[in-house]
């Protein structure tokens, strides 16, 4: 049986992956009693006279929703909300087992921004936070920006976040091994969509200076070409010698890549043309845009990717479950760059000094320590 | 300690009564890549092709959502969505437990109906069906009225229609007891809001003709009063023998009295107005329009309540974990009054005619046999 037809059967024989079962016992009318009618009446009456009682008595305490419009699942493209199902339910369940929170698919039939937020803004008195995912940018950083101006619990787009902290987690370890520091490395990215976007903010937040962005016309800014609101504002952050033309170009002497984009965009000669000691994160999904293989031999140093076959894999599921369980458990109404900074060391923290190498630069994704980790380095960076 | 204490001990303890649970493994790599990425894009694009298979790929297939507004709460009124989490938790928890239907509290933080009424809309893909609950009236009707209109997937308010069905059967069983016939039976309902409309209605479905609703004001249509545009559309079908005056002018003669109304709202004497082997289902909570001894004294025959420490308790938990378990089985886009029906007889059934008495004219809350027979009645009476 292929992967595929697996993945079909285990879907099939299971009617999903998640499932809702009551904690409480409910096997008596003494039960019933205290868990339903009439006992049920009190924790409402304290949660009315005291709304941050819901935190004592209700699974708000630790459940998340994952919500998704389905409008960019996976490499799938916009596929739409029912069919993301199996997606947001899979994370779901990733939340459960990783991070021992709750979590609650909701699949939107709506891709309208507006909508969106309001939608989420009337469900928000049953979570304790909002994991947004799959969703298209650049409505992704509007969505995720004014659902944090008006909730008081976290929203964290996790395409975004949780790929520029495990990102920052690897660069971290990256540069204790070559010796490289934030403050002069040279950074490309490549792709300029939502992770591509949320890793520069957060490379920059941490210290790095020198960053470039490319997309598909090449260098951002260099070139004329529609840039969203989000890019705009991006720009004057970005590519300090003002570099020209394409990604070719960009990685001339650069010290560190970093690619959410595309199979194969990388050639042996680019990678040759790079600084040495060379870093490089190869995310594209399933093929990246250079094999580790063909990377290194063209001299590359430290290589990354989606990948679970290949050494060095950068997956969210590092990232997540810890920064919810934390935000969670601390009560914290927002996920701040001092926060996410925290947890990338955190991560990256857990491969010790002795152990780290060219292929072991971040945690195994089954590494139980990882979401501990992550959250309790969390509840230390409140505000 | 009271129960009261132990019930704020219980949700406290557990931090609500709800859990989210992965049934699929997810210990190995190999698992993650089924599970997960990228295995998990098989059933994506599945269903992208191919709708339905939502429901074989997906837990939508036994999925509801238990939606409200927190409006109209236990006795409590309009104690806001916060606040009724506690009980929307409960309800989720009772349907796993009793129907082994997954269920998810979802508490709204808006009671305007187009709101919610979008909402629900919005989250109908992650779902296979919708039940309202403590919704206040008349909203509630427009509600569930227009969104059994817009969606393809069961949706109940279970105030309204869980508790008529649970009163049809105990009907159906006194009706045998007493040897009278709904064809010729007077029925008085006391308490026009939710409740009582529906079972108003599923009464006459039913085949009773002699339904007289009353409320604060008195028997409906015969004051003047204002009425909802529910009860104005009611008053047609009502009181055919155009009584006026108050409940106690109402119940003179009556077989059946139905209340779902407030407090010591019966007395003896208009018990004793009552028919020959008068049926009276006192079920305001948690104290009855009248207690069971005192309308015993006064002549009636067949009494039951809202409570468990009396006989002959009349509670929604025999009603919605088997009607949905059943919906969703047989992948039904609308509880119609046939299967509600079907549903009534399946449960009068349930109490074996050799065991049928006056204080066992319903089958217990906790008979795992319930669910199981309302399902299949529902499956048997599709359309």
């Amino acid at each position: 049986m292929t992967i595929q037809e697996q993945a079909l059967k285990l879907h099939r024989q299971w009617n999903g992956k998640l499932e809702t079962i009551p904690k409480a016992p409910l096997a008596s009318r003494e039960d019933l009693a205290l868990a339903y009618t009439p006992g049920v009446a009190e924790p409402c009456k304290e949660i009315f006279h005291r709304p941050e009682a819901a935190y004592e008595y209700t699974m708000k305490a630790n459940t998340v929703a994952v919500v998704s419009d389905g409008s960019a699942v996976l490499g799938l493209g916009n596929i739409g909300p029912l069919a993301a199902m199996p997606v947001m339910e899979g994370k779901a369940a990733l939340f459960k087992s990783f991070g021992g929170v709750n979590a609650v698919p909701i699949c939107l039939d709506t891709q309208d921004t507006e909508e969106i937020i309001e939608t989420v803004v009337r469900l928000a008195p049953s979570f304790g936070g909002i994991n947004l995912e799959d969703i298209s940018a650049p409505r992704c950083f509007e969505i995720e920006r004014r659902l944090n101006e008006r909730l008081n619990i976290p929203v964290f787009h996790d395409d975004q976040h949780g790929t520029a902290i495990v990102v920052l987690a690897g660069v971290i370890n990256a540069l204790k091994l070559t010796g490289k520091s934030s403050a002069s490395a040279k950074v490309v990215i490549n792709g300029a969509g939502s992770a591509g976007i949320a890793i520069a903010n957060l490379l920059l937040s941490y210290g790095f200076s020198d960053v470039t962005m490319c997309d598909i016309h090449g260098i951002l800014g260099s070139e004329p070409a529609d840039l969203n609101w989000m890019q705009q504002e991006m720009l004057p952050r970005l590519n300090p010698r003002k570099l020209q033309g394409d990604l070719s170009q960009a990685l001339i002497q650069a010290d560190i890549f970093i690619g959410v984009s595309a199979p194969h965009i990388v050639s042996g000669e680019m990678v040759a043309s790079m600084a040495k000691d060379s870093i490089l994160f190869a995310m594209a999904n399933p093929v990246p845009e250079i094999l580790p293989e063909d990377a290194k031999a063209a001299g590359a140093r430290i290589v990354g990717t989606g990948r679970s076959d290949f050494p060095n894999q950068v997956n969210n599921v590092l990232v997540f479950p810890g920064i919810f369980k934390g935000a969670l458990e601390a009560r914290a109404t927002h996920i701040t760059e001092r926060m996410k900074i925290a947890a990338a060391l955190a991560i990256a923290a857990l491969v010790p000094e002795a152990r780290l190498s060219e292929d072991y630069i971040l945690p195994e994704a089954f590494d139980p320590q990882v979401s501990e980790a992550v959250s309790r380095a969390v509840k230390e960076h409140l505000s």
